[in-house]
């Protein structure tokens, strides 16, 4: 089974936005085992977007295409499809009374325009997801491309991550001729290199290859770290589930519980917030190097008010001492990035502090090159500092210095159990 | 002349690397007005690139390969080209050296599998632009495609953009028949609506539609705001710099001084700290709602250090009255974003001040609704405040609040002259 995807939109090709939704649904795809060669872009023109289609069909089993199912002249999508199927267009008048009320619901009426949306090829069948006013459209085909199938969701994310879920990969499944049920887990790791992980996963990779059930697939994702992903197959969710945490486990055991710093979802942010949470501990940020970044991205997930009570930034040398209450040291060295830690839960009033201070280059600093970075984590007024050398570009050292100081807190809370 | 733009890599279709090469390289085909009607995404399989190849050549007459160039057995664009080229691979004997060369200034040798990188196909010429070990190709096609071309660049991001600009963008210029010179300006603008800045540079672009020279177009980016693309041709550089001024010049009449923030790579960060910088003034934030981001955005600039003093993130309402002396009324009001903006300056020793507090949401508080923001700048001891009202999503609260904030300071330093 291959399936393609199609992004639609003059605005992708001007590069007025960059095409997310592709890679995306190239990852979801990967992970259920559904192979994807062709991703193409193609503006908001009826003939070239009818002549990629086939030309994904003449190559593929299925093909999603995603943007232009919206409610104006530019959404041509529909009309696209519905020629390569040799139909045509039909008001679904379900639709047209779904749309009315979501627009109802909001109290307000529904512009005639979005009646467009409620056009679909005759033969299509509606994608049971529908978070938006756009309908994701199902599109068998006959004659030339028998068998075949066109998806087609709307461009804004959200709604087409949820029609991908629900709508798409089970229907690609079931299609494969695989009556069961596949699922995935994905554990997000830090602190192992891909080749040091592969070779630590490596008789577990062999023995599934031979014992089937699960397979195990590595994402690297740069300073979001390396994704570990099991993918299951059984006839039931319950066989799934079970597998699937099964496999969890003996990963986990095999790589490090210390490695992995959460499934699917999870950030290193919202995990530290989490686990800060469950300990009913808070926490401030004294961030040198990193200016904020920190903080911004702890403050970035909804809730973390409860747990972050806030920061500061002492870029100058001389905050660190004037707002901080730090001893007269060197601006990086071990020294400061205690004392900013130490110094930043007692200003704050905070039971675990984060504190950061380095050379973001290009320039040396005092000494120090680009790259080099004390940081220190302070919890229940006990303090470590830890000193990182990289040989990276200014945003790299200031991202990776981020996680790898979130990931020391998530160490040390997770070792004091 | 049209020109597509094909992505060469597994990484890309699975996910792991989002493709944004293809949009910066469709971006940089209109601004010198040439079309991009198709992009493809393909993996490093030698049969299936070598098909996209040719289909790409079937419907256009320049195509663009990203990626695939590096010196590992993964790295097949050189043979695919070769092989739709219809010639061999030859080494060439200059790049080895040049390779050689490079290897050497760093203080290593040369590691054999470099060598791969040497092998070009008969007729092919090299890029003059080679930033890094990977040779860019320009590939001149006979029979069946004869007078077409394709391009070859490496996948990283800053050797591409080298190379497109020195060696493909001129190519092609002089392959669609124009002798001259074509240079673009883009100005930076933040505050106006697409629809409002069409309507207000109308009658303009009606002139230059009818008199030639330049053109404008306008490309839409989100919390970046609206960038205004000006394209001159003429027949010398210094006739196109001409063009370029005398243009920038009406535009920032017609839309208004406030308006354009900046021109080309300029940021509302670097140029909020050049301003600063030529003022001989510095900054501190007190960011509550932004958690962190705006001193992020900042320090992201290199030598933001000379100008930025620092920031404090009072999350917690009372770190507002503890960290920073504010007066104990509502988080969210405008006498406590104005109290902000005025004890940063004075608490950091700044002669600017950035405040920001609001409702990121989804939860409303304290009886404001998510979106709600107070922001306020000081600058030499004066305050001003301002509300957003944004019915936004968190993460475009954050970051358009972060813009307007930063674009507040820009408009008081200006007006201050």
């Amino acid at each position: 089974m291959k399936c393609e995807v199609v992004a639609i939109g003059t605005e992708l090709l001007l590069g007025q936005i960059v095409d997310t939704n592709s890679s995306y649904i190239g990852e979801q795809l990967a992970m259920v085992g559904i192979d994807s060669h062709h991703q193409t872009k193609v503006g908001d023109n009826h003939d070239r977007m009818v002549a990629v289609l086939r030309q994904a069909l003449d190559r593929s089993d299925a093909v999603i295409c995603c943007g232009g199912l919206g409610p104006t002249q530019d959404d041509i999508t529909r009309a696209a499809i519905a020629e390569v199927m040799g139909v045509e267009l039909v008001r679904d008048e379900a639709i047209v009374e779904r749309i009315r009320t979501m627009f109802g619901s909001r109290g307000r009426s529904m512009p005639e325009n979005n009646l467009l949306q409620a056009d679909v090829p005759e033969g299509a069948s509606i994608n049971p997801a529908m978070p938006g006013t756009a309908p994701g459209l199902i599109c068998p085909l006959q004659g030339e491309y028998d068998g075949k199938v066109i998806y087609a969701v709307p461009g804004v994310p959200w709604e087409m991550k949820q029609m991908l879920a629900e709508g798409i990969l089970p229907d690609l499944q079931r299609r494969a001729g695989f009556t069961g049920v596949i699922q995935s887990r994905t554990l997000r790791t830090w602190g192992q290199s891909e080749s040091g992980l592969a070779e630590q996963l490596d008789a577990e990779i062999r023995r599934l290859d031979e014992v089937g059930g699960a397979t195990i697939a590595f994402l690297a994702s740069g300073w979001e770290g390396l994704k570990v992903r099991i993918t299951a197959k059984a006839d039931t969710e319950e066989q799934v589930a079970e597998i699937l945490a099964d496999e969890e486990r003996i990963v986990r055991e095999i790589v490090g519980d210390e490695i992995v710093f959460g499934t699917d979802d999870d950030t290193m942010e919202s995990v530290v917030l989490q686990l800060l949470r469950d300990r009913g501990k808070t926490l401030a940020v004294a961030e040198s190097l990193t200016g904020g970044l920190i903080g911004a991205r702890l403050t970035g997930i909804a809730g973390s008010s409860d747990v972050f009570r806030g920061g500061v930034t002492p870029y100058d040398r001389a905050l660190k001492l004037s707002l901080l209450g730090c001893p007269d040291v060197p601006a990086v060295s071990e020294e400061m990035a205690l004392a900013m830690a130490e110094r930043v839960c007692v200003v704050l009033g905070a039971d675990v502090g984060i504190a950061v201070t380095g050379v973001a280059g290009p320039a040396t600093l005092e000494g120090n090159d680009p790259g080099d970075v004390w940081f220190a984590t302070c919890i229940d007024g006990v303090a470590e500092a830890h000193f990182l050398k990289m040989p990276f570009d200014r945003e790299r050292i200031r991202q990776f210095t981020c996680i790898m100081t979130l990931n020391s807190v998530r160490n040390r809370l997770l070792a004091k159990g």
